[in-house]
């Protein structure tokens, strides 16, 4: 479920659109009046008022509070007042551009949504980028200057991200148990680059796959993840792991990426912001709890803890808690 | 431009179905009452044909037919009675379970369809098969058992299946002189498979990459295809030049596979099937044009005398030749 406070009845987007106005235009911003607003309201209401405000003023809502707006603040509500799937893209174009991609971010896409949500991103990203995802994956994570490390990685990812998986429920069980089985060869000769660990990984359907990780477990005694586990430096190896995990327990997997974001002395204000804005209109309450079973403290008080200013006043509101 | 012959205005699908069920009923089959019909109807009305016979004799008529008919007749009407993407599903499906996979069928759904078509077929295959596509190119295409060029051409398939290409109009010409000079330098010391090859081919825009083929031809006097030639037995080196010759001119792409299937001696049916069930409703014309102008026979005259009985019939019936 959502923690997004969404007011009932909202005014109309024009009105929205005249009082984010009132709160951007003059000398100096008022950045709670646009929390009030923007930090209550759905992805079509947030459309809504793009439009609104565009048609009204002939100024683009979003230039305008890049311009009026800045920091970890100004990151978050642009992210925020995106389409859902247009930010998505802008996410995943981001994490391509960073010296290292930020593989994470892309394996979220491409294993946590289902196959037509994947497409739909893929069309977001074409529209705003004139290029496919699947040619700035492959391009940006090849040619001779990485490592080969990076160059197996760039296989992972472009199969993850380029493939159209099955959706159905029906599960092969006899394929569960024959890649359960290859899967743990592979591991167990730490052969973890393997072009069928790829393939298996990359193409079957996530019931399958589910499937498949479940008998590891029966047939091993240990799951898949565990025994992924290794050098913590190694990229790949914490790839592997992230795959399995955005597909097996996608809840599990964000209260572990908010735990580490918030756990380190110097929060990583990117990933908090990712999963909290991400998340607030859809499934916030599930990673909520799992993340208070976890850490004995409640999210809200330890974002609460971590950030400051408006920063932290606009992710309250995303966590629908307004008293803190 | 169609060669097929729609008859305007048609019967009522029950008609059509009712006919039909004439044709086949009793002993033996009325092949020409069968192509009679069927080799005039547009995929939609065959849809309402093939609905109409269920619903009025709770039967299927594609089993009906497949019972009643032999030979390359029988593949030939069952082919053209699917929906095209269905066809071209199953037309994947049956080219992957070749001991040694058709690549051409795989490459022409990947490379000569927008990226939607590719879409559209592959929801199909998921469809009829309860798998991916991905995933079965990706296993029936690997393992220990193939040779590594096989390996390599599914490492090319895959990333061609897979990928969703950007479908705009624009082209980024420094990519294009980039990436023609990798294409070039990669071609010149013979390493074919090199990732970079298979990264360029099968996620850049069609429209780039004939921007790309265009300035391979300015700036070496030779067509990347033509670069291309070699051992006539490397079927890696073929799948290239298929690959660069449905993206680039699919029209001449196709006369070449009509070519083909009957210049040699022993007609490769299945190929002169394919192309002609596939076409007849959209674009044979153009095909049956360009045939003529480099052979100096026309499709129909070469298709009768390497043909016989109703699969003849039939062809030439797609072909908008009744009177031969």
């Amino acid at each position: 479920m959502a923690t997004l406070v969404v007011h009932d009845p909202a005014p109309s987007p024009l009105e929205d659109a005249q009082n984010i106005r009132k709160a951007v235009e003059g000398w100096g911003t008022n950045e709670k009046g646009l929390i009030a607003i923007l930090g209550h309201r759905n992805a079509a209401q947030r459309k809504s008022i793009r439009l609104a405000y565009e048609e009204h003023y002939h100024e683009d809502l979003i230039k305008r509070l890049e311009h009026e707006l800045s920091g970890d603040f100004e990151k978050a509500m642009y992210r925020w007042i995106l389409d859902p799937r247009e930010r998505d893209a802008v996410l995943a174009n981001v994490a391509l551009r960073h010296a290292l991609p930020d593989y994470r971010v892309l394996i979220e896409i491409a294993c946590v949504y289902s196959p037509d949500e994947l497409l739909a991103v893929k069309r977001a990203y074409q529209c705003r980028y004139k290029r496919s995802l699947e040619e700035d994956v492959a391009s940006h994570t090849s040619g001779d200057f990485r490592k080969a490390c990076t160059k197996i990685s760039s296989t992972l990812l472009f199969a993850l991200v380029s493939t159209y998986r099955y959706d159905g429920i029906e599960i092969n069980e006899h394929l569960a148990i024959s890649e359960s089985k290859i899967l743990h060869e592979l591991i167990d000769k730490k052969a973890f680059s393997d072009d069928e660990l790829i393939r298996i990984l990359s193409t079957r359907s996530k019931e399958q796959l589910n499937a498949t990780f479940n008998r590891y477990k029966d047939d091993h005694k240990t799951s898949a993840t565990k025994s992924l586990l290794g050098d913590p430096a190694d990229e790949f190896l914490a790839a592997l792991r992230t795959v399995i995990r955005c597909i097996s327990s996608p809840m599990k997997y964000f209260e572990k990426v908010l735990r580490n974001a918030l756990s380190h002395p110097g929060t990583d204000e990117d990933a908090l912001t990712r999963v909290i804005v991400t998340h607030a209109g859809k499934d916030l309450k599930e990673i909520k709890e799992i993340y208070y079973k976890r850490n004995n403290v409640t999210l809200d008080n330890a974002v609460a803890k971590d950030t400051s200013g408006d920063y932290k006043v606009f992710l309250l509101a995303l966590l629908g808690n307004e008293g803190h």
